[in-house]
């Protein structure tokens, strides 16, 4: 980790922070580091238990833990009853940020017609299109092309290369990645059988926008759809890891994340406090209530109205083994028959 | 949906698609919504009969609809055997276009050896390479990065940061969306095991280009690779959701139309009007004939002979009963011996 | 394929690879194509025995092939071990390059504190961060965003609109093609539910870099994260398809090879000699060995302690009959029951 050139004392630590103290207050912190590579001037922590086998051997000068794990503990703690959530908010601290410069970058294309308030930055090689605002300390980073009708809130940063296409309303604090697309046509498509040629494709228009609440943050290469009448909506609060696709006229609801790769298909609404998992698939026009958790790689294919976590899949076996039975799946009503069908009370 | 500021009555509208009008033929209509949103001087349409309790509600001042359910409904209507279609025609009366001016922006930067047409738009920060054209009537956005020895043909729209990397031919009227990257190099390694030192990759040269036929769109952070020798090839009015993977010298038939994360390994053709449902995989080296539907998440791991619609993967469960079944899938073939292979006739 | 305007005999080819030819030393050999494609004067190769059928009816002037698929071919051949290796080798003289002019483009802007050595090569619009290294040799395409503190060794290639976030180090010869984005922020969230609000996500600081290893190859819209407190690393001469995830503190043994659209959740560790098939999923803090393969879309759940193939899903189905067999799977665990759980020595 780079050195932020700060540090701070255990004691102001655990007072700042609310935490309770074990050990020597005059011990200074200038880094984090993991309880394998800390050092004595550092803070690590343990939230995982499949680490504690590491606390014992740790270097770190102090470490962020359960109560019960500071019990049997020699060196000097921070007692937190969830000790990630402590440990992230104190790291913070010794992030080195270098705020971008406000004011607009000579390089920079700002539409006559476009907004930019006082103390926003704009970096090299942006494009700021008719009619869109960029807030005070919102910051936009090089690369980044910004449409028309387009509105970023105060303190949301586009870090490089974003593209935000049309009519797409960041809120405050919203974090995106580079690569991130939001506003792109959602996928509307009919096939005309009319006239005297082949059948073809025609567009239909996609005239929505995309909303954004604060809070959220976007990962790299993910694309969000805008909405083909109505806006795709993200209430505040939500996280989406690198190369998630959001179609048109998606909701999801606050405090929901998804890991990377998720795919969700048009005018799926998600509830609140959901956990979607890595590469997961949710079919379109479905509705997802609150706080459902879905598994890596399922496919949601009807809607759920129970909180509860999800699966689809088959288990990971040599593919010998695999190959063996995955042939069989395709005997299984046969063998269902043959068994005689399991009446409802044994499913 | 922004006002675009025209209106037109609702007899003009039938007489200009062809439709026949139920109602008011002096009614103006300003622009579109969903049946849910729509006002009195907005039109709507029902085509999914699934949103059909929605019609009596609607204060849409006019709705296409097909003639059954034109037949039971109060309201004015335009009725048309394919009300999708229909609507789609009309909404684009609404869409607010703003052409690109046409010229080359003073930030963009244009190879002296290659072409820009007449007419074409060439927006900031794009940068076009040597032996490139541009036709007349394109538009190539901002941040778009085209390469050696690109054709671009009239009407076609880059919308921003698209990458053409080298020998990538686009039509005419071919819509690319933001983040696309067309004529990557193709995945080609070669495990080099002569000479002394350990088994390494050697880069197989990619040598092929991209063609895209005319009437494509091709959808944000989607990539298409160069081919090895020959090229990687789109034919006409194929439609590319956003984030698939096309491997170098795949070939997609006229009509195709793929949902989003869609990914195509290398040399397999695929043909026309097939629709393949998102974050489907389709191995490399096979053959799919016209009109295929495979669904969502599906694996095709074989060549397809036979037109219809091909499946994988397993249904949707509580993880605890996921767990408990899945775990007998490792079990499926001991299953299947003890109670008896089920016969060819029973399968 | 384009013609490089470049010209060699078959004998001064046998010569300088070390292959035996069977046939005239005099033709001359001005490029390559596929059997099926390829002209007198052109180069071809029989590798896949696949492809045997095609030989016969080549109007390759000159073929590298085995010497038992040499013995019974009447044209002139390159005998060669491993066909494909030679051919990769040869093609390569037939590549057009156009080695970027070095120097740094006038619209190019780069930080007062970076440094470029001579003989690097910085495109049109490439920004450049302050305190990074580009090293003499280096090629930054058009629109690439390098951010702060990174290094990018001799002959390395950022072919066009690369984001390189923050502390990213790449090796030599490394080759990295669009829209790939190293060194974003890992997606790290704790929930917070201390304090009177709902309970709601708080970042936890993402503070380490990316290390890529020489001659890795990173495909079009990758992402691979920055690592939370130690790096993200790929050992040498990793090569990596299109639209693959590598979440933070994922490492990625040297000559491992991943086809398109994989996801490999964060901290786990992958061997050497991996091969991971196209749209495989990796789970977060797994351990795979050396010289493991993942057949396409598998899902990897848990760590690989045994080199050998791996997989999971199901075969694919016409959808009437997948439908009827995949509603049994719910059933499965009744089945097995009704039937009595096999022994362990039948699984």
């Amino acid at each position: 980790m780079p050195r932020s050139g700060f540090q701070v004392s255990a004691g102001e630590l655990a007072e700042r922070f609310g935490l309770a103290l074990r050990g020597d207050a005059t011990r200074l912190i200038d880094g984090v580091g993991t309880l394998a590579g800390a050092g004595p001037t550092q803070l690590s922590f343990l939230a995982n238990p499949k680490y504690r086998g590491q606390l014992a051997a740790s270097r770190a000068g102090l470490v962020v833990m359960r109560a019960a794990d500071a019990d049997g503990h020699d060196g000097d703690a921070l007692v937190a009853s969830d000790p990630y959530v402590a440990y992230a908010r104190i790291a913070a601290l010794f992030e080195p940020v270098e705020a971008p410069e406000a004011g607009i970058h000579p390089t920079a294309v700002v539409h006559p017609d476009a907004r930019v308030e006082q103390g926003a930055a704009i970096g090299p090689h942006a494009s700021i299109g008719a009619r869109s605002r960029i807030a005070a300390g919102a910051s936009i980073g090089p690369g980044c092309a910004i449409g028309e009708d387009c509105e970023i809130g105060a303190g949301s940063t586009l870090v490089a290369r974003v593209t935000l296409v049309r009519r797409v309303t960041l809120g405050q604090r919203v974090l995106v990645h580079p690569g991130a697309v939001l506003g792109a046509d959602g996928f509307g498509i009919a096939l005309d059988r009319s006239g005297g040629g082949e059948p073809h494709w025609i567009k239909v228009p996609q005239l929505g926008g995309v909303r954004v609440g604060d809070d959220c943050e976007i990962g790299a290469n993910t694309t969000i759809d805008r909405g083909a009448l109505e806006d795709t909506v993200l209430e505040h609060d939500v996280r989406l890891d690198n190369q998630i696709q959001v179609a048109h006229n998606v909701r999801i609801g606050a405090h929901t994340a998804m890991a990377g790769c998720v795919a969700v298909a048009g005018s799926t609404t998600i509830g609140r406090y959901c956990m979607i998992g890595g590469a997961a698939g949710i079919a379109g026009h479905l509705e997802i209530c609150d706080r459902v958790v879905v598994t890596a790689m399922t496919l949601v294919t009807h809607s759920i109205r129970e909180p509860g976590e999800y699966s689809s899949g088959t288990p990971l076996m040599d593919s010998r083994s695999w190959r063996r039975n995955a042939v069989r799946f395709k005997q299984l009503d046969a063998l269902a028959r043959r068994v005689g069908t399991p009446s409802k009370g044994e499913e």
